[in-house]
């Protein structure tokens, strides 16, 4: 048993599997959830995803070893700030966030001595929101990234690190700027493309999509708030990330404008490679 | 037996699929395969999407009670322009082509009295091409638009439509216009915002995508030719659509230089919405 007591905050896709994943691999002697709807927290245990629940956050975490927090982006910070005055000396946060370097900005010089927080984030997830679509298995030959500050506390890092590891996922560290900058790409760019191409598209046509249409736009799906939330955590990298999108069909508009065909094979051939490269 | 030849122009996935499902359907005594590459159309005789073979236009049609033109869109028109003279009387022409304005405007008043052409699009696909990929199923529960002409003789738009159905699809009727207008907003358009989220992206960073970004710029890795050649059949209504989606990636732009919350959480509703009464 790793930890005798891991809480975890926000019992939704990300905790519930959090807490599915610890229970199917026997990491902690109990998982505690903390919440604010009880009616959640109770479907949560009956699921086995935690084992008990409270809607304080002070007794939830007050015995806590590891706290991971998996609500929305925006109030992550708040949620550690919160926390910290009720949690043991030694304690150690996590957290499950799509961004980073908002968390680590609202928390510059608030932290103290006693507690540790390692910053996380699981690449994996769902279009289906909340504890119903949790899965034990959702970590599995994912990645997470983390991204520790120069003067975080190389055992409570390696602690964190292991925990997502024993999750399923490889461990890739890296600065938060990074993470946010590669992110605002690979996940938050894709993200609000979808909902674009979803969104001008008149319902009535819906029965003439094949599968490309419904590829392209499965994760427009997703929460609202949720994602809102990324966007405006993480705003100069996704505007960075919209900026070199709009210009990549700037280039297509033109080419068909001029009618020329070669170059919008060209076009399509640059994407073709980068999209062969990652595998299906 | 619906038909004692049906002649397929162009074995790759869409035509092979065809020959397979006229096989397992039982819908012609034979299937005649028309094409360039020898190897290719040998490979497709062993596939069972054919039963013979010729790269001779002219001898693969001369017999067929029904042509299915399977090249990609550029030369749909072309080739059933050479294929005509060849053809008894009483032949009928249909086709699988993405596009269908382009291939009427170049046939219009050139189409002798004794054959017909009954365009269609059987809304299937996939991002493998070629005859290796063809399936007997690629078109159950799919949808199949024709779009006759007023002048059109009804015993071929009939014998057409029953075709395809036949291949498993329903088949929709509508005019050229609105079809190519409807799938440049279903088809075209999320190949383009595929291909242009996969190449903005730097492959080092592939690693660190997840399921969202698989699921978007899947279609990327689609045949850039084929691709090319059908924005350039359709190249207003696919600017109308890209304009229509590059006007509503603006908006969230500014949502978020605006750092409007409930502005971008309404964005991603209304595509929610969208994509919600599609379903998985």
């Amino acid at each position: 048993m790793r930890f005798e007591q891991v809480t975890i905050i926000g019992v939704g896709l990300i905790g519930g599997s959090v807490g599915l994943a610890v229970h199917a691999r026997k990491l902690a002697a109990r998982v505690v959830g903390v919440g604010r709807d009880s009616k959640t927290l109770a479907r949560a245990v009956e699921l086995g995803a935690i084992d008990s629940f409270t809607v304080e956050l002070s007794a939830g975490v007050k015995d806590a070893d590891l706290v991971v927090v998996c609500t929305p982006v925006d109030r992550i910070a708040e949620v550690i700030l919160a926390a910290m005055p009720h949690v043991r000396s030694g304690t150690i946060f996590t957290d499950a966030g799509s961004t980073k370097q908002n968390i680590l900005s609202s928390l510059a010089g608030r932290l103290p001595e006693h507690v540790a927080y390692v910053p996380a984030h699981p690449l994996a997830g769902a279009e289906k929101a909340g504890v119903e679509h949790a899965r034990a298995d959702l970590f599995e030959s994912r990645i997470t990234i983390t991204t520790p500050g120069p003067k975080a506390d190389p055992k409570a890092v390696g602690r964190v690190e292991a925990f997502w590891e024993s999750l399923g996922t490889r461990v890739v560290r890296m600065l938060p700027g990074d993470h946010d900058c590669i992110l605002a790409s690979t996940s938050h760019l894709p993200h609000a493309v979808a909902s674009g191409v979803a969104a001008v598209t008149p319902t009535d046509w819906l029965p003439l999509t094949a599968g490309g249409f419904r590829d392209v736009t499965r994760i427009a799906a997703g929460d609202p708030e949720l994602w809102a939330a990324i966007f405006l955590a993480n705003c100069d990298p996704v505007l960075a990330a919209l900026s070199a999108f709009t210009a990549r069909m700037a280039d297509l508009t033109r080419l068909l404008n001029a009618g020329d065909g070669p170059g919008i094979v060209r076009w399509l051939t640059e994407a073709k490679q980068v999209r062969d490269a990652l595998g299906s």
